[in-house]
């Protein structure tokens, strides 16, 4: 397995808060930093030429998606993921097992893998933690993830073992898998909420990492119905755990809030559909909060929609004319607010990356907090 | 009444076919030009930067749309609506009158105006004259258009001949309106298909332009559900008949070779949906004619959708990309099919200029139908 790409080169930090970067073949990725999701080959609404604007240090495909349509094998006959969607910085793809556990319907798990039915026209699929990193092998993403059995919210600890012992059994297959020489592979940890049990996957996962390191490690199983603060509290005490050398990878993860305080607690990526699907329902992030731009108070105001930001949609239009585009039920309303609210977010982990290395993180992040909870002027 | 921007120069012919050039207090207007439709304050799914790119000399936007929502009164208070969807080049507003006439249910039409309910929320409202050159007074848009009574596609003769002199009567009306400034007011000429009845009504029209100039004339009430034959045959022996020290305009055309037929008769201006709601239903114009991009012959193709254009999406992407954006139901699809329309659209208008400047009108035009009945290589 080769060493694809350079490990964590931690630059500043503030407690188990850091900033660092790696290099991957497509450019350096700086930390922390939050991928945008483009499930389908498109960051929903944005063209490559507006995200590159916004300047992620990554962006996120989709396995489950891209793999049914258009097809893997297709990506990989016209060059690649990043020559497909125009995309020529970094690309990490997910191992496609959240959605089958989530989208598709009719299940059955057996050790070799995953028979499901596709949501799009119910075809019969196979997801093993070959074919996973099949698919991520021809879409060619910078960093694969491994395959992991994904548990339910709820699920007891009895079957959190399973399923963790299972994930551990795939993750030695995935780890023989022939990636290609540009590709890293990251190892996903699982265990609920409970340190005990993350500890010991943790500890299956250095087993496997010993002999062949991973390129970094990631977090699953997390912000998928379980009550904030259990997830919030296993994150304080797991996070700074995990090696120190390798990103570490907050999955699905999150609101402003659930990145800052993941940065806080020694998170370096971070990934959620949540800023575009926000943005598409009017609900959009801000220095001062959240604003529901369809309020009737939005309607005349010639402000700016965040005046502390300096993207497109706020250097160009007030307030009033993004009100007026949702209400009238405009395209161009997903597009603007989309901009703005992977700009903010975007925006708030190069600020954070900021912070740290000019040693004033802490009242960053409560400056950050307060400028939250204020009334809007 | 200002004369608010100057006469038409024209700058190059072929028979009757023209170049030539107008200037607005917002910049030249360089001719023929086709105008995209900002509907509700928004070409659909494209931004101000990426309609500067494509370049169009004019956009359009529409007073009864604007008017209903979000209301000229707030457009007006919030800057006009050049700063309110951020676009600084011309832009002219259309009377309202064909969607009164269209969209709009209940209309009550009286001498003094038409009595509607909104197609929003079924809100009565009134539109005459004096309060469509208010709307548009408010708007602030550079080329402003007389309300003119839009008779139906298929209306007889005495029909029509009633239809024209209310016309008349409400010209009379928008030309004693106080318009700003900057503004320049186009008559509408209607008479469906008859050449005796558009010359009649032509005469009229030009008997109020002796006292106070036009700024440009537009033939209105083509394209509505006649025949194609007897519009083209109306247009060519027609527009050579409109004065030709003002541009004419071609209310509502059309398709590609809708343009080509209306330059090659003397028309100057042209605006129509159809390029982006096309686009919107993956219908894309291209040199060598129409390619629908759901269909399964795109599915694998690395080739640009049209070679010969250098529009972002040309540049940027393969049909294969874009098919997959299409059948899975993307944004984005909407969004880089329109770029390409609208550049296509607004492209073959420049390049007949060009043409005629070039003195190769008649080869280029040829070529360009040839080219459209090819088959794709």
């Amino acid at each position: 397995m080769s060493q694809c790409f350079s490990r964590f080169q931690q630059e500043a930090s503030s407690g188990v808060a850091r900033a660092g970067r790696f290099e991957t073949s497509r450019g350096p990725v700086l930390t922390p930093a939050f991928m945008p999701v483009g499930t389908q080959g498109t960051v929903k609404g944005i063209t490559p030429a507006q995200l590159a604007d916004i300047g992620p240090q990554v962006i996120l495909g989709n396995t489950y998606h891209l793999g049914l349509r258009p097809g893997d094998a297709l990506v990989r006959d016209l060059g690649g993921l990043h020559r497909f969607m125009a995309w020529p910085g970094p690309i990490l793809t997910d191992s496609g097992g959240f959605q089958v556990f989530s989208l598709s319907s009719l299940r059955r798990i057996k050790e070799e893998g995953v028979t499901f039915q596709s949501h799009i026209d119910g075809s019969t699929h196979f997801l093993s933690p070959e074919r996973s990193l099949e698919i991520q092998r021809n879409l060619g993403s910078d960093i694969v993830m491994a395959l992991d059995e994904c548990p339910p919210g709820r699920l007891d600890r009895p079957g959190l073992e399973l399923s963790m012992a299972r994930t551990t059994r795939w993750l030695k297959r995935c780890r023989d898998f022939p990636l290609g020489e540009r590709q890293g592979l990251f190892a996903i940890n699982q265990g609920g909420v409970h340190l005990d049990l993350r500890t010991r996957h943790l500890g299956e996962i250095l087993e496997i990492d010993a002999a062949t390191p991973f390129q970094g490690f990631a977090v699953g199983g997390l912000s998928v119905g379980e009550p904030k603060e259990e997830m919030n509290a296993l994150l304080a005490d797991f996070v700074r755990l995990m090696p120190g050398d390798r990103p570490r990878y907050l999955m699905g993860v999150g609101t402003p809030e659930d990145l800052l305080f993941g940065i806080e607690h020694g998170v370096d990526l971070f990934d959620c559909v949540l800023p575009t699907r926000e943005a598409r329902h009017g609900t959009l992030l801000t220095s001062r909060g959240r604003v529901k731009i369809k309020n009737a108070r939005h309607r005349d105001s010639d402000r700016p929609l965040d005046p502390e930001c300096n993207c497109y949609t706020c250097r160009t239009f007030s307030r009033a004319y993004l009100h007026h585009l949702f209400r009238a039920g405009e395209m161009l309303a997903s597009t603007l607010n989309s901009i703005h609210n992977l700009s903010y977010t975007v925006g708030l982990t190069r600020a954070a990356r900021q912070a740290l290395q000019e040693e004033r993180f802490p009242e960053f992040a409560r400056h950050t907090r307060d400028n939250w909870n204020q009334e809007e002027p």
